[in-house]
């Protein structure tokens, strides 16, 4: 075996048993009695996992972490986010994304996905975190002339082209027309097309506030499912994030087409859009994942505090505290994640890519130990992970970030940050 | 000095301001520029802050955690927690209240609030640990005669006498009727009349859930609130946990009356009691703390992830981003909780107990640092605290607890936790 992770507890099949994992090739080898191995990762009095999925988030925005909060989405949008967001340089968002590979790594996060611009930095930043992603150009049209519109469509299509399958193939790419609302009906229509003719996913915003259902009532006579459905936007492999205001027919026509959805609860309340119906859509059979959002409207990436608020605001939600049980909430994190994004990871099985993530259990927090799984979901935070793996390389061991200089980063980060600001308050 | 809190940045009067913290007689004694000092804990690239209090929990619990989830309240206490609560030692109850302890300390929780029982036990361990907290015995009469239910108070009343003021004037003690569903009217209206007499606060649980609101309607022909103001219930010291369910009247007439609340939100979502209306509570002028409630019903006690709740849920639950910021929060956490208390810490000013909690800003997720008081809300964990202080005592350094042997304690809470399980499923 080219790595052994020892004598741990090893989430399968929904519980936690005492197993080696031995990986080869990049691949789950053997779960069971592994023996010999070219490195050795202690996990004894741990909890192995499949590592987290972040199946929504906008890395790059790490930089803009806390820099607004407590506003309505439209000032924090208008009055914040964009204008420092027109400030960003490309090594901006090269940090940005450098800094949430450095979180994402540290809290058993192995996979996200990931839409804004300057995605050529993001794609880099990835490649060498070791990371797996699958990243896309975010399109927004509104307010764009046809040419402009044509621009957008082609930066999207060209992103798709050059990056996937880069970094060793742990890159996959997607098209990501950014939501029903910043983009035209044409630009909408050939987008889904283009997905299609280019065998890549299709990702993009839906349903996420209230005000965007009436909006799309106002303009298109139709709620935003129904408007996308008539613009064959469903037709290939897609998914959606949010989806706070599907109806139950949206739910029923969603996963019909085969439709998925990245749940972000943190991010939805933090901008008060509301609690989707994560537990209609798990009944539908919609394939459910998690994502933090941008770390702006979160204000972190860890997908431990997404899991647990998963389970928790189902639960208040629907009014019954048996619905997404610990077990779902935790398949959701990375099973169904791991779906959304098309990789064979978020499980540990034979045969898998070895996408694990290590959570040490001698914690005050994690005592006793009379249900791992209900511990993974509603007691342990990202700060426990101690091992993360990807593709079979070690990206953290005993805390340590392997492949990213975690001190230089913290600080180029705060440093382009402080800069930023200020170019951003200089012209305001 | 005795104490030298060097170099961090201060969060007092709702922002952080870089200053040394000197501490002298266990009280705060300067905020400025301190030279010299017998003990200097380093926090340079910290954030420090008032201790968090834990305004509601029971303690003890710990030794449940995640012993039985994701089932309904009615369930989940018939079926498993009051089983297995039966089969509770004395020592199961010690260890219980240690292992919170730890936890605690190591999360920057300086004191909490608690009601249960064996409160000997848990008083011992509060005294040890170094720890501030406010106790009562849960007195509960249902199902009880005229006898065994005067009993009860006197356990409560006993229970004040022997420990009010213990712990060198760390120990507060209160009278805890268990709530208006659990104690009969005559032990309600005695249980505060004692708690005048005995110079004490009255804390209970109050409309907490739906269920309870309906049957206090079948029962009493009024609400939870209003029944017990036909008790003279709030004519003392009163604080009540969740209030989930008080109406606008409800919440005025005990604001009104100075009734404070502890808020639990992750209790209530687990539970799926409901999401309490805080922004409301808070703008009637209510005294608003924040609990973690037991740690079989969160699952930890982490009081950052509450205090994130705390915002996030009022967002959402009043569909406005602007509602509860990430200060107000912050402050309920803290000073909030310290009068519900009935302490003078929660602040770090001039004459205030050092009640300390000293979190480590050097963190991908912590970086960079638009907001220091918005990191503490939304992006700091329990985990991120380095250094905890109480009375001027230090219970953490560089995150190793001096005052109780971690490791001790969380290997007897396993070991005592298997047995107390075992025990429990012999006879079930």
């Amino acid at each position: 075996m080219e790595l052994l992770i020892e004598d741990g507890h090893v989430y399968t099949d929904g519980e936690a048993v005492e197993a080696d994992v031995g990986v080869r090739d990049g691949r789950i080898a053997e779960v069971g009695d592994v023996r010999d191995a070219d490195r050795v990762l202690d996990a004894s009095g741990c909890l192995v996992l499949p590592g987290m999925v972040n199946a929504h988030t906008h890395a790059s925005m790490s930089l803009l972490r806390g820099y607004a909060d407590d506003l309505p989405l439209d000032r924090w949008l208008e009055e914040h986010i964009w204008p420092i967001e027109a400030h960003l340089e490309p090594q901006d968002i090269r940090v940005g994304a450098e800094l949430a590979a450095v979180e994402m790594i540290r809290t058993g996060t192995t996979a996200f996905a990931d839409m804004y611009f300057g995605m050529d930095e993001v794609a880099d930043a990835v490649d060498v975190s070791g990371l797996r992603a699958s990243l896309g150009y975010g399109i927004i049209t509104v307010g764009k002339d046809d040419d402009e519109a044509r621009e957008e469509l082609n930066e999207g299509v060209g992103f798709v082209r050059e990056y996937d399958g880069a970094g060793d193939g742990r890159i996959s790419t997607m098209l990501c027309p950014h939501a029903p609302y910043t983009c035209d009906e044409q630009t909408l229509r050939e987008a889904a097309r283009a997905a299609r003719d280019e065998g890549v996913t299709l990702h993009t915003h839906l349903s996420e506030t209230d005000g965007e259902v009436r909006d799309s009532v106002d303009s298109h006579a139709e709620r935003p499912p129904a408007y996308l459905e008539s613009l064959d936007f469903f037709d290939g492999d897609v998914y959606v994030a949010h989806g706070v205001h599907l109806d139950g027919d949206e739910i029923e026509m969603l996963a019909n087409r085969g439709v998925g959805v990245a749940h972000c609860p943190s991010a939805n309340m933090k901008l008060a859009s509301g609690t989707a119906p994560v537990a209609e859509m798990l009944d539908a059979g919609m394939t459910v994942g998690i994502g933090t959002d941008g770390p702006a409207s979160n204000n972190t990436l860890d997908m431990f505090k997404e899991t647990r608020h998963t389970a928790l605001v189902a639960k208040s939600r629907e009014g019954d505290a048996s619905v997404v049980p610990a077990r779902e909430a935790l398949d959701a994190a990375t099973r169904g994640g791991a779906e959304l994004l098309g990789t064979q990871s978020g499980v540990i099985a034979e045969g898998r890519p070895a996408d694990i993530a290590v959570v040490d259990l001698d914690a005050p927090h994690l005592t006793p130990r009379h249900s791992l799984v209900s511990h993974a979901v509603y007691a342990a935070n990202g700060g426990d992970v101690v091992h993360t793996v990807v593709d079979g390389e070690v990206l953290m061991e005993d805390g340590h970030v392997e492949t990213v200089d975690a001190g230089r980063v913290t600080a180029e980060a705060e440093e382009r940050a402080r800069r930023l600001a200020e170019r951003t308050e200089a012209e305001a």
